[in-house]
């Protein structure tokens, strides 16, 4: 696997990664009675002792690039439940589903290449992408939901590598594809054979009933990565999440892992896979929707209470966020509001090329109900001043 | 700091990289009194709870990515131990020294950057630049140490914009710079004003009281990065490392890490700062030494006992590595050893141009005297046959 296959579409940067032959090596130094002067492991002997965890002997010592087996394990089910369907080998774990976007990103991205973006869309993808001096296509996010024609415009006026699509309670519009949408946009994804990169933090907040199977699980020819995460789910200061690749990508992103942080840290994998396979995640998720459904259907009350009559929202289904569209610059908004001690997001990061300005991402999920009314007002005096 | 001050070397990857102007407007909300709407944070009060480790409740959110205040203040002082003077500003929490090396590549290399290394050196960090495409400048490590002569003339002849070096119980070689080495080496290094990257991951385990004072803290004129570990000190399952870096690159190096995985796994910093903050160090690095010390001796006599005289190494005064150097072309060495169940690793994936093939390195670490002895009787079989 020393080079990819010619049609595969890679990025310079990975068609140069070299393989390391010590994993070759040090997967022979495990076969019975093999004594391997190869590796280079310190001797779990003389570790310190861990806190009490249960038992955490098995995770003092370096783990493996793609992650420990119990995550993948649980995932492959859980994720099938879901429409997802994969085995382990199409599993990697990342420290966050930001280092799976970047990694994805650096296999396939070289300055210049065409890279089909959702506009607006997340602003750290934003940022992967132009330092890797990308040439950004958007399509129009908007009020109508997904514009399927401006989508096939670019698919078929350009040559892009690379679409990057988050169909799920999207960041930051609140924005979910409908189930007639993600079949159309992957059947063009497929028609114009280009790597579909779905971005799906948010699946688990879903106060609707939301239909939310994946892109990817509707791809017949192109090939595509799914990122998921557990921050939004359980404890994001663990710093895991999860890459599902295509077969034929799974090798390069892996490498990719390896020449940049060798594994992803063990303690939070494994808190995570035994939280999993206790079967505690069903429940815990009812809970978080429970919670945050509370929160976004206040938000909507008080907006429609406080805010002047010209803003426009959509309610979301899910996620965490509201995007607010309104008939004046934003600009502003951020100086007033910090005057006015109350701080808003100007939409202007998250937008590729239409930057119109006028929007505002507001976010709910950490919010009180007293907070939540006192900030909107003052957000609506703000407004006003406009 | 949209770019960078103009005698700055940077990538144009860095170049490029847009500031994230999120962490301003969140510093902004931390201010008493502020409501935010600002943040894409999830609840803290509706995460599970998590298992026994002391108090983890303020690390179950997102972190910094600088890093943890804790094991960055401990980090200070220890360093400054050691010889490295810095402060808190100065140092970036990584998902292992690897990460460190691979964001200080990426905002140093493009393709075709020269960059003088070591020969033999680190594996990884050669995928690492091989794989931004650096054009690599090897100097000789030797028999002699370090020869000067040949490190000088690369950067005279040439013009890198990086030096990187593993001065301390180096991997493959198991070399450690005299003192006179490390001045010469910095006096070169700020003459040439080229950015050094010292990687120290093998500091504490010196069996010797070897002088390993930092070549960057001798350095007057040059930028530099100095890349740090806790896998061999610690538990290498939490995958955390750091870096030291000169401010003037700090800033960059910090946003490569935002865009790369937004910070490190919390839980490990919060285990390696509570450690540090106990004082458990001295006696825990005490305690490594005597152990790896045994170790390294018998193995120096066991390679004194068995192997053919026409082997030749030196004892490496801290580390992890004997490197061999043979007479004869050692590419047969690993498919015979395997056969004999015995696995040696071959030098090749250290060499940068010499390509001698004629180096073995062997560790120790994790061996007991019983295998140590078992697979060197089985070596030297292995190379009588050659």
């Amino acid at each position: 696997m020393s080079s990819p296959s010619p049609e595969l579409k890679l990025s310079a940067y990975a068609n140069r990664l070299p393989g390391s032959p010590v994993r070759e090596i040090l997967s022979v130094s495990q076969q019975p009675g093999m004594i391997s002067f190869a590796g280079g492991l310190p001797d779990a002997s003389v570790m310190p002792e861990m806190p009490e965890l249960g038992d955490l002997t098995s995770i003092k010592q370096y783990g493996t690039s793609d992650g420990e087996a119990l995550v993948k394990q649980e995932l492959v089910k859980w994720l099938g439940g879901e429409g997802l369907t994969c085995t382990e080998d199409q599993i990697l774990i990342t420290s966050g589903s930001q280092q799976g976007l970047d990694l994805a990103a650096r296999i396939l991205v070289d300055a210049g290449t065409q890279v089909v973006v959702e506009d607006p869309t997340y602003l750290a993808m934003l940022q992967v992408l132009r330092g890797l001096g990308a040439d950004l296509l958007p399509f129009d996010l908007g009020e109508n939901g997904v514009d399927l024609e401006s989508l096939e415009k670019q698919l078929k006026d350009n040559n892009p590598r690379m679409v990057y699509l988050i169909p799920t309670f999207q960041n930051p519009t609140g924005y979910s594809y409908t189930e007639a949408e993600r079949i159309a946009v992957a059947e063009l994804i497929d028609r114009y054979d280009v790597t579909l990169i779905e971005d799906d933090p948010y699946r688990v907040l879903n106060y609707d009933n939301a239909f939310t199977r994946p892109i990817c699980s509707y791809l017949k020819k192109a090939t595509w990565m799914y990122m998921g995460s557990f921050s939004k789910m359980l404890w994001p200061g663990l710093r895991t999440g999860y890459v599902v690749s295509h077969p034929d990508l799974y090798p390069w992103i892996l490498r990719a892992k390896q020449a940049t942080d060798l594994h992803s840290n063990r303690l939070g994998q494994k808190i995570i896979g035994d939280f999993l396979a206790a079967g505690s995640l069903p429940a815990h998720v009812e809970r978080l929707q429970n919670h945050y459904r509370i929160k976004r259907d206040l938000m909507q009350k008080l907006l429609k209470e406080y805010l002047p009559a010209s803003v426009k929202w959509k309610l979301p289904a899910g996620g965490m966020f509201f995007w607010l569209e309104l008939e004046t610059d934003t600009r502003e908004v951020l100086p007033k509001g910090i005057e006015a001690k109350v701080v808003p997001l100007p939409g202007t990061p998250f937008e590729v090329e239409k930057s119109a300005g006028k929007a505002l991402r507001l976010s709910f999920s950490q919010m009180t109900p007293e907070d939540m009314e006192e900030g909107l007002k003052r957000l609506a005096k703000v407004l006003e001043t406009l």
